[in-house]
């Protein structure tokens, strides 16, 4: 008899943690992603304020899996799927499969307005966070060079849209690059002038977080000059500057970087998965899959992870990691009770609860009803995102990194890369 | 009476070196360089084989400075230099100087065929090494997908043109990837089928080294799978083939990976000073210049490191590090001893001797009469890149990356990026 054929695509985190406890399964596995590598997207941001190098967050994906001969490897393009014949089309290839994983996650989201892009990079990629890492730089050595004190401070203030962990993150590490880094690096100014301003639309930041951890987390951004304005909508937006509203008040306010933490959408291949099974699509794009992640009328076909609308206990579940993993995980089990004819598991989801770092050396950490904040949650914080890059190899150099870092207040990776337009 | 203004352009080994003795000077200094940062750049090729990430090896010019509050760093081109009135032109300023070193370095050289450049990247910068690695590390994921074994052929062969120490270390570093470290990692082929071509036009490859270590290089590239063609030129070249000329022997060649370390030519900033100050420009656009570095008529102009032609003992000095740490350092000690009133200094130039490196763990090092190769040799060669990254403070990090490399062979900075303009 011929192997069963299983064909997962993505190789983030749901992906990764279907393939890996899949490898015993006596199926042949193929994973396709754009990418040779998967991206520790929680560090992203580490890497946009130059923190860590690319390299650092990456694993190639074919490393991960050299040993395991019945794993396939595919740098590709899923171009489509057909579920009735149960193909999934490539360039110029096409694989057959018996049990199809679709893991392809999100992407950054301007809803109606996706000229704003260009003005304000988001954070889902590498040259995503390569971009912002160079945006925020250059702006720091253009306000050295710039002998207008209004332009020199329209680039030291930074706006930050979204009042979200990656917003968040992302408005602590400017704080820190500007009252710790960068300290004594510039002669024409104080980088402590630096301004930045992180931006939230509801009532408070960090919604997933009960009341008082996010105010605790605002205390701590306005020590690393954060301003943070809940209330306030982006209405406009250019090269130079933002128009926001608050309430009926409207502002302009003058800058040259704003950096784009808003909103998420799902990846394309979920609105191809729904008009083939009939499936519904949320607002943001994902599909609403059953109680095993299976697509309707299709069981061998499962979405996970940030592409799925997955309902637990009356809420769909967040698209964070853990999430996608414990899924990738599930489904893995549910394959190989069905190919071993065993009964299939059902899926309960276990909250592992919420963590968010606050510049150098302080977070706030949820877990059911425990709360904790500072020092300690920035430990555990680390703790666990070490804990989860030792899977990826990449445990050794980050965590020296970041010993280095933490005892130097240093950002090696602190360079600006030109585009490739702009070579010289 | 107010301080003296020392200008420098360019923050490479010259540059760098020049800024560091000048420091107690009690001049005023402006060090510009089109980019935030200096580039190691002997360990570029690294980067472009996946062993370092960019960060590792780039050291953000203002943090070296930081502690010294009369260096003064702009990241900005320099437009142009008006000698007479002693200024030098940014976009929107000038700067005035009583001193200007020069020491802007050089690019690749396509000679009469800039149209290659597109298809066969050169490695002078940050960019162009995640071009390789990007083309490099593609080519084997092709390699995988490809269904039809000619094609597969192809992208499994590298060429590398130009048979000096840059071409050689590339040709080394993929032999190395294609031997070892990908090794198990592709199920439609052995990576060791790959082929590494390296084409020299002279007779030699590595002419700066006597016959018998060239030789010497030739054998360890083979064992890497490496095929070494002398007195071979290229004389066309599209995206999926080249045509090469062996004496009489004309051959066609199927490859879609083209690698370029054949020729260099000066920066722009060369023939500007050359027309200004009457000083000849040679065949590379490198400056002519007098025995203290500085330009005819213009004593304290200076041009150094790899835009300099610098005559000693009857041939010009080579375009290393070693030549542009020399003069610079000497430069700023010239300037020091006229700021003081005192004898000026003649320069004496150290031969340190060369040393090339050829895959994981051998190669080849000359110092006056002494020759030596293999493990010694890479021993030397890594001692020495370590002590030089000392003083931009990158060392801990990369001797660690490459200890662990040691160990495992592996290479983590293997992400295939995309161009900016493939963004998705």
């Amino acid at each position: 008899m011929l192997s069963k054929r299983i064909v997962i695509i993505g190789g983030g985190f749901g992906g990764l943690y279907a393939a890996k406890n899949l490898v015993k399964s006596g199926a042949h596995i193929t994973l396709i992603d754009k990418r040779n590598f998967h991206l520790f997207q929680p560090l992203l941001y580490q890497v946009a304020s130059g923190g860590l190098s690319p390299g650092d967050i990456a694993s190639p994906l074919r490393a991960i899996f050299k040993r395991y001969q019945q794993i396939e490897t595919l740098m590709a393009e899923v171009l489509d799927i057909d579920l009735a014949n149960k193909k999934v089309k490539l360039a110029d290839r096409e694989l057959g499969f018996d049990y199809l994983i679709v893991a392809t996650g999100s992407t950054h989201s301007y809803f109606q307005h996706p000229e704003w892009e260009t003005f304000a990079p988001g954070l889902k990629t590498i040259e995503d966070a390569l971009e912002m890492r160079r945006r925020i730089f250059r702006a720091f050595e253009q306000a050295e060079l710039c002998q207008d004190p209004e332009q020199r401070a329209a680039w030291l203030r930074f706006v930050v849209i979204g009042g979200g962990p990656t917003g968040v993150e992302l408005a602590g590490a400017i704080g820190e690059l500007a009252h710790y880094t960068l300290k004594n690096d510039f002669r024409q100014f104080q980088s402590a002038e630096t301004e930045v301003l992180l931006l939230e639309g509801g009532p408070q930041i960090l919604s997933a977080y009960p009341p008082d951890l996010a105010q605790a987390a605002v205390r701590k951004l306005n020590q690393l000059g954060v301003t943070v304005k809940t209330k306030t909508l982006l209405t406009e937006l250019d090269a130079h500057q933002i128009k926001v509203k608050s309430g009926d008040q409207v502002s302009h306010i003058r800058t040259e970087t704003v950096l784009w933490a808003a909103g998420v959408k799902a990846s394309p291949l979920g609105a191809i998965l729904a008009k083939a099974s009939g499936a519904e699509l949320d607002r943001q794009g994902r599909v609403q899959v059953g109680s095993t992640c299976a697509l309707p009328n299709h069981p061998n076909v499962f979405v996970i992870g940030d592409l799925a609308h997955y309902t637990f206990k009356g809420a769909p579940l967040p698209g964070v990691a853990p999430v996608a993993m414990q899924q990738g995980k599930f489904v893995a089990r549910w394959i190989r009770a069905d190919l071993a004819g065993k009964n299939h598991p059902k899926f309960r989801y276990f909250d592992k609860g919420n963590l968010a770092v606050l510049g150098r050396n302080a977070a706030i950490a949820k877990f059911r009803r425990l709360k904790f904040r500072g020092f300690p949650a920035w430990l555990v914080w680390a703790l666990v995102h070490i804990h989860y890059l030792i899977e990826f190899d990449n445990k050794v150099l980050v965590s020296l990194q970041w010993g280095w870092n933490f005892l130097t207040r240093k950002r090696g990776a602190r360079l600006i890369s030109q585009k490739s337009d702009e070579r010289s």
